[in-house]
């Protein structure tokens, strides 16, 4: 599991260079996030899992609560995204459709052609950044 | 106070064109996020209102939270973002630097430089989606 997100700034690498851009999207359908970086990577974690419950698991979120997730993708495209097997909520196995799939790398080439199209403008950002990250604050 | 963020459809408008491409950039220093969408909706209700206190009623947050974040945004930075006068916690109003307007205005221009790049491969996706958005479920 290829984790895209930075928790922890890489060991002996610079602060400065410690400043990671991630943008991130969110796709609205009216009332509803139709897809932004929850839902996706859930979408990932049932590709590799096989399962809703295990993709779960790896998020730390319950059950029917990434059930809810799926269903609410599910709704907002014309076909589902997500599958799930005979046996259903108990465990039957999920796996993420072809439109699902097309869905995915859509998604994934946006962030990309976001994080391209600012990286300019960031470099400037950074360069109004403290020489070091704070502490964290609490 | 204007909000960016569509919470709720447009009455009379087609459900189709209520699928609304919402960008959002997060800048992470090491472990932190120096500016993301909440810090930089904080900077701008701080800039309106004149107080952190008023910018966090406006966000349904609390004093101390919104504090933190004004922390984390100032230890960011090479300079704060914010200043507060004297009197301090209490209440003795804050103001949004130069630094901060400059911070402000790039991270909103970032926002639309990311959306201008994505709006074509936005298009193509909303082509993927049903007709109306789902309801809410829970």
């Amino acid at each position: 599991v290829s984790q895209k997100i930075a928790k922890t700034p890489r060991q002996g690498a610079s602060t400065a260079t410690a400043a990671v851009q991630q943008p991130r999207l969110r796709v609205l359908f009216g009332e509803i996030i139709a897809i932004g970086p929850g839902k996706i990577r859930l979408l990932e974690l049932i590709e590799e899992s096989g399962s809703i419950s295990g993709a779960a698991r790896h998020m730390n979120m319950s059950y029917r609560r990434a059930w809810l997730l799926v269903e609410t993708m599910n709704r907002s495209f014309r076909a589902p995204l997500v599958e799930t097997a005979q046996g259903g909520k108990g465990g039957g196995g999920a796996q993420v459709t072809e439109l699902g799939k097309d869905v995915l790398r859509r998604y994934r080439q946006m962030e990309k052609t976001a994080a391209e199209a600012v990286a300019g403008q960031m470099e400037d950002l950074k360069a109004l950044m403290a020489d070091h990250p704070p502490e964290a604050i609490s």
